[in-house]
């Protein structure tokens, strides 16, 4: 298969995925940009929709690339060459892979998320760190939630070091962009217990029952949770520190606890996941 | 109290900072750089020796800088004021908070490890990212283990990203470098059971007793644990992954894993957070 080849810095196209590297034009145009392989592989398994996607041989890595080109082009997808100094210039990444596409931002609500009676969410409130909310994502991803909701949120859930650090996460977990008061009242009325993860409680998480419908509440790096959560979750839950240190990464301590959860429920795998 | 300033770019201090940036002169020395207030005083706590710290009172973001500058200077430190525009020249992070030290490497050894009966002990095969490697600390700190060892290092501990990301737990986590036979030998000999972490197997962690002296292995981000541990530890366990991602962050896996020590030890407090 032959492809358009783009050589110009004037080119729009070009022009265009730069642009999309500012939170604000990604979300005046709902588009986020995609890169490498593996990124691109798993938006398109769990149905994100690919608009465009550029290629430079040159920086490839391996042989799977000109496959998932000519998938992309069969789909509809506008696949052109860019020569090699064009495609650095559009990557985010120090090293790129060669692969760099502009897909669509899907809209997260909560309507969209599973009501189960044993369910397993995540909520997290006003994250700071692309990386800290990526790596939250994997862990719920490995840990099976029914579902994560983001809560007043500081990143952009597209932000290019979300998608990177979430390994694909962000496109295989149910989630839901609300306000705090939005997301309490749904949990409320869908009765799922609310655990607010707190250093100022002697409740140990691992003394608490998480097999039934139950939501992990965790808050910001720097201040933890607000007083809606703190005053009106069902149960505050401490994570032991028994070391010197005096606070855990917000990613780790959500992981840890969604693991216990996992660990209470007997590894039962979510249904977006079977 | 007054302080000797530094206004010259030229000056042999300013210049020996910022060559410790680089490993090899960091090596040769034995010598690492600590930045701002909480690394600094928790490095004193911790006994680290401190040799020089310089400041520029413009960056200071509180009011407990000068405290601690007085303490240095009275515990023999040598203590200058440098120019604005040096600090931000000798600091490696992006938003420096105006204090900047130099401080001797501590070495690490096998036999600097305490042997308990029911010991908590961490093995970690040629970690690779500074971010990583600091997590991991952090996870050690608060999960209490009794010694980590690091195995074949391909970071170097005294890394200012290390330093950084440990947020302290490097100076207070019992350490030990070591190559891995060295390692397994160690642990064999002092009769503490070797859990490798591994996908491949079908022993779930959390059914494994870890009461006892336990070492938990974990491998490199990219390949694992080499044969020697594959081969010869005592028990392979798996952490399952409940969603479509196929791997978690080596970093999140030891951070679960001794999370499940912990819980199974009921939180028993290391010797030297007593």
């Amino acid at each position: 298969m032959e492809f358009v080849k783009i050589t110009s810095t004037q080119n729009d196209a070009v022009k265009h995925v730069i642009k999309l590297r500012d939170r604000r034009p990604r979300e005046k145009e709902q588009l986020t940009v995609l890169e490498g392989y593996r990124e691109l592989t798993r938006a398109r398994e769990y149905g994100l929709e690919i608009l465009e996607c550029y290629f430079s041989p040159e920086h490839f890595l391996g042989e799977n690339e000109y496959p998932l080109l000519e998938t992309f082009a069969q789909e509809g997808v506008k696949v052109c060459q860019v020569a090699p100094f064009l495609l650095e210039k559009m990557a985010y990444r120090e090293r790129p892979e060669g692969l760099i596409a502009v897909a669509k931002m899907k809209r997260h609500t909560l309507a969209d998320l599973p009501v189960k009676p044993n369910g397993l969410y995540l909520v997290a409130e006003a994250v700071e760190k692309p990386g800290n909310l990526g790596s939250m994502l994997r862990s719920a991803d490995a840990a099976g939630v029914d579902g994560f909701i983001i809560c007043n949120k500081c990143t952009d859930l597209y932000n290019p070091n979300v998608i990177r650090a979430s390994t694909g996460a962000l496109f295989s977990v149910p989630l839901a962009e609300a306000d705090n008061e939005e997301a309490f009242n749904w949990l409320k009325e869908n009765n799922i217990r609310m655990l607010a993860a707190t250093p100022h409680t002697d409740t140990v998480y691992t003394d608490v029952d998480m097999t039934q419908a139950v939501a992990i509440i965790v808050g910001t790096e720097q201040t933890g949770l607000t007083d809606l959560w703190m005053n009106h979750s069902d149960l505050p839950v401490v994570i032991p520190m028994l070391g010197k240190i005096d606070s855990l990464n917000v990613a780790t301590a959500t992981t840890i606890l969604l693991y216990e959860a996992a660990r209470q429920r007997n590894w039962q795998r979510p249904d977006w996941a079977k």
